[in-house]
């Protein structure tokens, strides 16, 4: 595990004539902070206010606050640490893509020469692909239902993590992506306004949409728009299980056709990741939610689980999950911290492989787990085997608009699911290295051709690009 | 008036043994056109495939591709001019403001650091506009339904506007504008859709929205939003028209009290129109629309005509616009073309003051129209007294967003056109020159502070900002 340290600013007003300064760098490395920047933010008469930037354990900032507060000749004005300061004023920004210096220019991108474009585009719609940004632009569609761990915090809330999303499109696949918080939470509204708000999109990116309203706006939106939908906490999850999933078999010498596997958690991830390992291949999968073992043909009073228990659990076993995971060869958790317990993985098959999903904490303890098990994955980045959406959202999203896909099909998915664990050589590949890093520039490359190829192969795409892998 | 140049890409396959190259070059020459790029695009065995960019005017562009489509050992391959280059992919983009280039940069911008920033807006929205972009963002939003003079060309058709209005709110202002382009007109939706998509906003500008709608639309999104929405049609024209007014009438020696102004065309920018100079001091102000003069007290089967006829017009004169140009000092267009006749100008009061800001045609040639006024302004840039919205909009949101004004009141309003009118000094001030150059960089400086010292005065600011000019 790395040692986490955070970057504090302290802003503090120091009496000019005194070491009250010597005795703030004391103070700091007395912390086991180190002090890695300083600017003057004004100097007075007999004081001078200075940012003082420390690196320190964050359980150090405390303790280093009170401290600065009671030492003679120091006042401390303010303290933010890097992530706050990171936020401010937000993470993201809209900018021409050619500057506007002069009435030529301007006439150019704007009145009267735009008139022109536009023309041409009222003419002929799909002309809207090449002459806007809209064949590279997603909106990050959200109502604050779900985001993150955190629950259902609003649109507000919401919206520095659609931020971070829209950076890492951007860094990841050179695509604009647009926050829309929406102050709603119905799902008619919702899909009411996205189609209302779709004609400047490429393709929508919902996220943090709470189950099972997700899925019946997702579902919506997919029949009614002819651009590509795409809700990531589902289909992303799915993609990169199922990529870590093929790798993890490699290790082992499993096939899918024969594989046991538990499913636990059937929400939006839940569900989509017991539907894409059908659509892979797997036969045997038991999904389990807080009723237990699914089971096909009882009622649980609720579409998702109902759909799933149909396709699911051919052996019809019943009972917790205790009961469900015997002999498993795989468990998936997408549910909640402490849900498995050590017993549980005793009882799976040999060369367990367990994916703990649950995020901060996962459904067993990483530390527990590892050795009982053979491969271990989890959601978190300071342990092995990360399953991070970063591998999926950018690359899927950049092949289906490069090939002006209509959808991102089951066919897409699981394609992007095989590159992606196809990134990761014979070589490299380890009980601790099932997924390549999101870092890996291949991985967007990649996933971007076999979705193309998938697209192209299914008939869904609207022009043929060069997957160009 | 300018000689209009364009730029054309004329996209080649030429022989590789022959002297073809030279006799394109020699063309381009015949032409009139200069070549000022060249590049080489692919080369064969027999041919090589050249993008040649010429600069030539617009009327020789059709002779110069013939005489290319006849020239031996040459093919034209494609034609694009740079209006239609620019365009290509786009105007705008999203981008980071910090990279992301390692697994600390991401847990500080997203999970798991962006955590801590969601639940401390969620436990005080009121931080998002520190915490997030909204402070620096505005939305564009329209419905496509009277884009420019193009008429109802719909969302599609309307994006390249709204990307090059993004493109100027960034220019000139810092701020981020994101087009959000409609697919309904119906006026309802439209106030349900721009509640809902507010909370990552600071600021709504409705753009080329039909009259009557645009005027319910914005007022009930006043009504109903705690950020500030503007109408640019309406109010960013009234603006820079009072702005030039009141320079027009500083060369004249009139003062507003006593005024006779006739303004013409009540849509969206003639109702406004009226409705600023009303609050800027004219009191004898006649409004013309189709049915002539609008008479106080007369329904005219439409709220907005009669809402302005309640407040104009206190002779009560009726008649066609010829009779109530009569006398006149100011006429201000913003009709269609060919409405207003020299015989009409010359009816006026001495040292008359006419905007013909019908575009592209004015209401009058103002080659006809120049000698028989003392001040000539239109909304077209190859005349002098170009009348341009730019000069407004990105100053006035700048204000209002760094003030977090609730509203921008008509104080705001008055204060944005005298501030403009105020950057041309007495050395300047001429008949051809009664506004600013947009590229003036003081407009927004002073556009700004002027209207943070309106909103803070009128009481519509939720902090104190330096106004700083």
């Amino acid at each position: 595990m790395t040692r986490t340290t955070t970057t504090v600013v302290f802003r503090l007003e120091i009496a000019a004539a005194s070491a009250a300064f010597g005795a703030v760098v004391a103070a700091v490395g007395d912390a086991g902070g180190d002090v890695v920047a300083l600017n003057v933010v004004r100097t007075g008469g007999d004081t001078t206010v200075r940012d003082v930037t420390v690196q320190l354990s964050p359980d150090s900032q405390p303790l280093l606050a009170d401290r600065l507060r009671s030492m003679p000749g120091v006042r401390l004005i303010d303290e933010s640490d890097s992530i706050f300061l990171a936020h401010l004023g937000g993470k993201i920004q809209v900018v021409p893509t050619t500057p506007v210096r002069n009435r030529e220019e301007l006439s150019r991108v704007y009145t009267p020469g735009v008139a022109r474009v536009s023309l041409a585009i009222r003419d002929d719609p799909s002309k809207a692909f090449t002459l806007t940004a809209k064949r590279n632009t997603v909106a990050v569609v959200t109502d604050g239902s779900a985001v993150l761990g955190l629950g259902n915090i609003g649109p507000e809330a919401a919206m520095p993590v659609m931020e971070g999303k829209a950076m890492l499109f951007k860094q990841f696949a050179d695509l604009n992506a647009f926050p829309i918080c929406l102050r709603t939470q119905d799902p008619d509204e919702i899909v009411r306004i996205v189609k209302a708000i779709s004609p400047g999109f490429g393709g929508i990116n919902l996220e943090d949409i709470g189950s099972p309203r997700c899925f019946e706006i997702e579902r919506r939106l997919q029949e009614e728009l002819d651009i590509p939908v795409f809700h990531d906490d589902q289909h992303g999850t799915a993609v990169v299980i199922l990529a870590g999933l093929i790798n993890a078999l490699r290790l082992v010498g499993k096939s899918t056709g024969s594989l046991r596997v538990v499913v636990c958690g059937i929400g939006a991830a839940g569900a989509a990741c017991a539907e894409m390992l059908l659509a892979a291949g797997v036969r045997d999968l038991i999904a389990v939610d807080r009723e237990g073992a699914l089971v096909p043909g009882v009622d649980y009073g609720n579409p998702t689980l109902n759909r799933i228990a149909a396709v699911t659990n051919p052996r019809r076993l019943a009972g917790p999950l205790s009961e469900a995971i015997r002999g498993a060869d795989v468990f998936i958790g997408v549910s909640g911290p402490g849900v498995l317990q050590a017993n549980d993985l005793r009882r799976m098959a040999p060369d367990a492989i367990v994916f703990a999903m649950a995020n901060p904490e996962p459904e067993i303890d990483p530390d527990v787990a590892a050795p009982l098990v053979r491969v271990l994955a989890t959601g978190r980045s300071d342990y092995p085997n990360q399953i991070n959406n970063v591998l999926c959202f950018p690359g899927i999203f950049r092949g289906a608009l490069d090939c002006r896909a209509s959808v991102i099909n089951s066919e897409m998915k699981l394609a992007a699911a095989r590159a992606i664990a196809g990134i990761v050589t014979e070589e490299e590949l380890h009980e601790r290295y099932i997924v390549p890093s999101i870092f890996n520039e291949q991985v967007v490359t990649q996933v971007r051709a076999a979705v193309i190829r998938a697209a192209v192969r299914t008939g869904v795409a609207a022009i043929v690009t060069e997957p160009g892998e």
